[in-house]
């Protein structure tokens, strides 16, 4: 096991750089302070040697610098300066956007999501070099303005700008430890398309004596929702796994042997069952490999207190829906229009929302992925579990798949983090780990004699 | 067709009464001005001659009155002095409990349901009396407190004041006309439950990354609710329709002859198409003789601009159902719990709400109601409709089963009312008509020569 700490010069540099981020509140849902957070990322990138420019995409700019070493392998970095909107902010204990130290973390929105990590790999780069010199490798950055609406153009810009991002292997933006506080590494990202469901069946409210002859939204939608997946929770829509790969059995098997987390997790969330009383492998098997639809909400007339005859006129309903390799998310998306189609439920909108993204696992077989194990297990002190993919999702399709390099996730993070939600924290500890981590991976990767 | 108008001394008086109910928010709700209004319309019945006397329920009072007239038939009369909540207060043009005239019409909760019903009721006994002197029938009143929260207490106020409550026939609480203006009665009510269905799924919302392993209380709520109706809306609760009587063809036969409502009330609610395309005598039959279930509001997770890709913990949705006669509520509700423990809800909570009403429809035979269409065509100048059953719900069951009564609505209202929301109110031109009607009643009811 390595050191456990930053020096105290480079830890002080990262906070200083993660205040000057955090206070730039730039919410890509409303474009607020969006080109002079792209200034500000420019401008830190230039302090530290890197020569950035931003690249116009049609939506929120990119940061991008490219550093060559030739005959040297180049890493690129993903990551993002947008943040998710704080509200609601009545709910946080210090202002979102104002960089806060307490009981061990640093308080702010985009501190852990992902100005946290942005400043971790800068850090990473000057630990290195202090340790061992000018960098020995290339290093191209790609981070984008618009992560937190789905990344819109990001494939587009992926792949007419090839050539600059141009790379042996990608360090995703995220990465960490579990509620276990094991290290936690993922080789790709599922992919996701959200969609919101609508129906008008009046233009106005009728008092429920007319049930027996209107119609319900609220009925009307819970029956729409409800065919979209079988009793026992498997998603219903014809043609929704077209395309899916079958998991190879070194797949299955590596998943297999990833550490059980189910019953920790259980206690955590205070679940009683899992979904079909899923354990073990098969809890693992599906966490990771299965795709599946998610209702994240629904709503439909009243919901106060007591009874209230009424009959709404109106019912929406969100859905996420999760993908494994080889869904193509717009081909679900019609999916979903044409079985409500066939199940009489002409009636019921299907509004795309900002997510359409594949998704996307590397070859868990590259030399990338050993090195990333063999960095957190020496960081840690405890062997990391490698996910073929994160559960979650985001756009790694067009890294793997356009430019053909592996991505590794290895960051700051743990599940108490609270991103996307009030109170958003980077523990200070975990800046150490994560960014000792990720100086150890570049020491290994790179080959440099430690 | 008689006169139009109330003498200006009759109208006056009960415009005065109701400003003086109107002022007094008793809103059952939450048990404000209750015992202040009981005394409030004790004391109008005072002024009236009548002896009344408040009777303990359990809950809110009732005032009572009764007035024999030895060997003459009695007419009971049903209304309430309880209202719905103000909410939302700031949607109201004019301050709910100050009785406010504009437009032809006078503002107020409860000016229409039912504190004017009640106001009418005794502008027509006055009017009766300055035409033909001394009221030559027994008349006795049962105005409860209760009934805009499932009347608790009227089904074991009425059996056990059957002595006091005898009677010939029944004035229900309101009548009035339908949106074409033509005058509507009715000889029953349709019963009602309502219950809220309630489900947890763990102890707090999730990442929806995790969509693939835990159950999504958005989901299974609306599995649970779809599972309640077939795909074409008919209720699939086994063991709902058990006790239905199946109409007989004299009752088939009035329901088919009543006027067509529904290509305009179509057009008045913005409908394109009724449930299953009822049209006709089909869709007369479903609103006066077919029970339901409606969802009167359901929610879950998120309901914001966009997507969030949250999987809620949590559900809850509204229903109600209306009962035809045969149908019992408890047992209805028992069958929604073994329903749903029968489809694999078995965590899906029921919470009994505040109706459990069985339905009840009086004899269309009994001679009560040729006087109530004689009286109402010969007001309005036209033929009323004549409804089996209201397809409202109302404790009608007591009446027409414990005491033996026809029940018979006349009244104020039209379907623009505004009853239960905000701007309230009555025309002035149905007080005058409703309460006409009610005199014409009167005179043919009790045989008196005009």
């Amino acid at each position: 096991m390595s050191e456990d700490r930053l020096s105290s010069e480079v830890y002080a540099q990262a906070v200083d750089r993660l205040r000057r981020l955090v206070a730039s509140p730039s919410v890509a849902a409303d474009g607020r302070a969006i080109p002079e957070t792209a200034e500000a990322v420019a401008g830190i990138l230039r302090e530290d040697g890197f020569d950035p420019v931003l690249h116009d995409t049609g939506g929120a700019p990119v940061v991008h610098a490219r550093h060559e070493v030739p005959g040297a392998p180049t890493l690129l970095l993903y990551n993002h300066y947008d943040v998710q909107p704080e509200d609601p902010v009545e709910a946080w204990d210090s202002p979102p956007f104002e960089l806060t130290e307490r009981d061990g973390a640093l308080y702010g929105r985009g501190a852990a999501d992902d100005k946290g990590e942005l400043v971790s790999r800068l850090a990473a780069f000057r630990t290195f070099r202090e340790r061992h010199g000018a960098l020995p490798f290339g290093v191209a950055f790609l981070i984008e303005g618009e992560e937190e609406i789905g990344s819109p153009h990001l494939p587009e810009y992926v792949r007419t700008h090839r050539d600059a991002l141009r790379a042996d292997g990608c360090l995703w933006e995220f990465g960490g430890v579990d509620a276990s506080e094991r290290p936690v590494s993922f080789a790709g990202m599922k992919g996701i398309v959200t969609v919101e469901l609508h129906v008008r069946t009046a233009d106005r409210d009728l008092h429920s004596s007319f049930g027996s002859v209107a119609d319900d939204a609220a009925w009307r939608m819970s029956a729409a929702v409800a065919s979209l997946r079988d009793a026992d929770g498997t998603v219903a829509i014809e043609g929704f796994r077209d395309g899916i790969e079958a998991p190879d059995a070194a797949l299955l098997a590596h998943v297999d042997a990833l550490p059980d987390e189910e019953v920790e997790l259980a206690r955590t969330f205070g679940i009683e069952r899992w979904q079909g009383g899923l354990a073990g492998a098969a809890w693992k098997r599906a966490l990771y490999l299965e795709p599946t639809l998610n209702v994240n909400g629904i709503h439909a007339g009243y919901g106060g207190e007591g009874a209230k005859t009424v009959l709404p006129c109106e019912a929406t309903a969100k859905l996420d829906l999760r993908l494994v390799p080889g869904q193509d998310p717009v081909a679900v998306r019609d999916a979903i229009r044409r079985h409500l189609d066939r199940h009489g439920f002409q009636d019921v909108r299907v509004i795309p929302l900002q997510h359409a993204e594949p998704a996307a696992r590397s070859d868990l077989s590259d030399p990338f992925f050993a090195h990333a194990v063999r960095a957190l297990e020496e960081t840690y002190g405890v062997p990391p579990a490698l996910q073929p993919n994160s559960p979650g999702s985001g756009p790694a399709h067009p890294f793997v798949h356009d430019l053909g390099v592996p991505i590794v996730g290895i960051g700051c993070g743990y599940p108490g983090s609270r991103i996307h939600g009030p109170n958003e924290h980077l523990r200070t500890r975990d800046l150490h780990r994560g960014t000792l981590a990720t100086v150890r991976f570049l020491e290994l990767w790179s080959g440099v004699r430690t």
